[in-house]
């Protein structure tokens, strides 16, 4: 990775589209300075301004107009964002008044900024590690407070903190093997057999570790998908709204009110749920409705958490009994569930049927609720956070999570490559073997990092990015 | 005016609400910097900052907790934006991330700001006029380049100009009436009652000048309203659609098929125009139709200019003779209107009837045109153009334009009380009555800079501030 291909001067709107009290414009590369001084009129220039200093001054386009009143901030390499001579270009927030100075600065020779092409030559410039790259973007997409910490904690470089001690473990332990593979003819030893074995089986369990913290840390990231479901006026879009204190579904006493999947969101102590009401579970009627039951099927099946719904206050019928049993088989062991007991303000408590197929279901909890009355709702808040979080794997020894697929896709990859040097091991096989096995996780662990990448990697990760980031 | 009242400090986001690369808190007050030290931790305290510097650290919540890494720059009094001190954080563009830090500041001791309140304080502070002050928010929701520049024509000061100058010279005047007034006994003349009725003139001339340019000034800043209006099957919405050079109304041949007014926004040579498609003119059929008339009769009168489409390929039947001849009742004077011949491609040319409707009508221009080949809509563009702002007034002599209603009312009643004055003068009415018209002119000319102005006005002024600003 070198960034000696740098040459170019790029520049985007940094602040989110729109309009606000002050936009900032972003100039990075190694005429920044130079191009944005063609468009600012101050008491100095900004090539005699020092680093990290504020410039008040008037900002002109290529035909001499006047753009607006701007505060213009240097920020000199290396100790920039980017690592890069960086212009920050503070102005009105208006639309138009940015786009003119954007374009002012698109004639001054500035180059319009690919997404996440600033973080990306922070990246290149060494400025941060690949993980801490694309921490930046979960911090600005984090949506609960769990996520901005774990994402924070990325951004700070603690899980690069921990790939790059793995790694300068496995890497000595690996020089040592193919030391004594140089000196095979002589029998001299380096590594020591239990000593190596020693050394993967420490990178096995971190890297486990690490793995197991994902399934939550994807839920933290993204939200934990929670699918309510059950028979037609159970109340499933009558709990949605206990749950969120609102009338965003429209709630009426005829079967096959919920057509369409409604999904919104819910904050519960720190962590983010996406709760999916969806149509009854029931044969459907029409076409119409028919769409909607496929659609609850699927999302259903893409959820995190179920909540079957059953009506307390009567006994299940024939088709309920045939319906939440097809959804038993469906999803045995695939989805975790709670069973929900609704319209506990009727009177009439669970019967044996309803326990019976509670059972079946092996939920994780069983609730009993009154969306009516709101009784049981702050419970039922309780075991959906202790079922999403406490329950599925926390977050790991380490206290890092993982949230993002790609880290998650290196760590397995190291994990089987380091499985295999340690069967190598075992077995016997000659160490030349066991080396290139760990060469192979060594590298799929530089991925997370950057310390080991591919242009199409950088492409990937970046092109995911917003534009002036 | 007095800004002894300020003690608090107020933060708010400046940018844009949303997602993007960065987004930037403000903090102004007499504390901003002790405040915003209380979470900021970097190499120095921004205590020992200097003005205008901007520094990389870290903040830190009220429970010692990690809210992200940020740039503080650190404006010191008198030379910020508001006059006071001010911290600007910029810190990750996320929505979260950007609330959590906004949350610690009001721990901390902030306030959170109200509607345009760091301007309102820039304005109390002296930094800026009213007018300055007003031309922020115009220029942030400038959605043309003529409307832009307007704008920041005033935020330069130079409507205050103008408005300064002619009350200096009315201040000189009215001293010099009531000098006289007091020494009346003795009959000293210091004003000459010519050079008073001269600078009256004078002003006179500056204001009416000035009151000219406001309704292409409104038009700049809020866009020219055009009214498309015609029987059905004209081709009203083809015409639209020809001058957006793209198919956002839906095009039939069956007539009435526009039933609700569509505003489309199209910028001609940086002007921007609403272009409004009405229902057709006809006697309505059904009710729904009934009230799409009633909208399109509304939008034609509440229009800048209205464009009468006529079909040149057919003669005009006794229905439509009959609504366009109450049209024209409607509307004389009124509002500008020009003919648009459609449907030229037809073959057929313009009729008799359609050249007397077309004169009784007393349009600024007709135009022959095919919306469906596309024939003349060139031309129909630069008759909007010009009829809209080189023939309504222009910029006026002074190069500024009137844009906001407040001034407009301010300069009316500024020119009432010269009027009045005037009045007195040649009737050689004592200058005691001439003194108190003129002090009235004086009052209403400051209003417009704030040099004269009441809580009322400015609390008016500010709350339709975005906050932040």
């Amino acid at each position: 990775m070198s960034t000696q291909g740098i040459t170019d001067t790029i520049a985007a709107l940094a602040t989110p589209p729109g309009e606000g009290g002050i936009a900032v414009i972003r100039v990075s590369g190694p005429e920044a300075v130079g191009l944005a001084d063609r468009g600012f009129r101050g008491k100095v220039t900004l090539q005699q301004a020092r680093s990290h200093t504020a410039h008040v001054g008037l900002f002109v386009g290529p035909g001499g107009e006047d753009m607006d009143q701007i505060v213009a901030t240097v920020f000199l390499k290396p100790t920039s964002y980017t690592g890069e001579d960086v212009v920050e270009i503070s102005c009105h927030g208006g639309m138009l008044v940015t786009r003119r100075i954007l374009e002012s600065l698109y004639a001054y020779g500035c180059r319009p900024a690919g997404p996440g092409e600033f973080t990306k030559r922070a990246f290149l410039n060494g400025r941060i590690d690949l993980s801490q790259a694309e921490a930046v973007a979960d911090l600005i997409h984090a949506r609960s407070e769990r996520s901005r910490r774990s994402s924070f904690q990325h951004l700070q470089g603690e899980l690069a903190k921990k790939i790059n001690a793995l790694r300068e473990n496995l890497v000595k332990t690996t020089g040592l093997l193919e030391l004594e593979l140089d000196f095979a003819e002589e029998g001299l030893e380096f590594a020591g057999k239990e000593n190596v074995k020693d050394h993967i089986l420490k990178g096995i369990e971190l890297v486990s570790q690490l793995l197991e913290t994902y399934h939550t840390g994807r839920m933290l990231r993204d939200g934990v998908k929670v699918v309510l479901a059950g028979m037609p006026n159970v109340g499933k879009s009558s709990i949605l709204n206990a749950l969120l204190k609102e009338d965003r579904a429209i709630v009426t006493d005829i079967p096959g009110t919920t057509r369409d999947t409604i999904e919104e969101s819910l904050n519960i102590r720190g962590v983010q749920f996406r709760i999916v009401d969806t149509a009854g579970l029931r044969e459907a009627v029409d076409r119409v409705e028919q769409e909607g039951i496929r659609r609850s099927q699927d999302a259903i099946r893409t959820s995190d958490l179920l909540l079957l719904v059953l009506d307390s206050s009567r006994s299940l019928d024939a088709e309920e009994i045939h319906l939440a049993g097809r959804l038993v088989e469906d999803l045995r062991g695939q989805v975790q569930s709670i069973v929900v007991l609704n319209k506990i303000d009727l009177g009439v408590g669970m019967n044996g049927h309803l326990a019976e197929k509670a059972k079946v279901l092996n939920p994780r909890a069983v609730v009993r609720i009154s969306a009516l009355t709101g009784e049981g709702i702050d419970d039922l808040r309780e075991t959906l956070f202790r079922e999403a979080i406490l329950e599925s794997g926390g977050h790991g020894e380490s206290g890092i999570t993982i949230t993002n697929a790609r880290h998650f896709h290196a760590l397995a990859r190291a994990k089987e490559s380091l499985n295999l040097a340690l069967k190598s091991l075992t077995d016997g096989v000659s160490g030349e073997f066991i080396a290139i096995d760990l060469r192979a996780a060594l590298d799929a662990l530089g991925e997370i990092t950057g310390a080991v990448t591919t242009d199409d990697i950088l492409n990937d990760i970046f092109s995911k990015f917003c534009i002036g980031k």
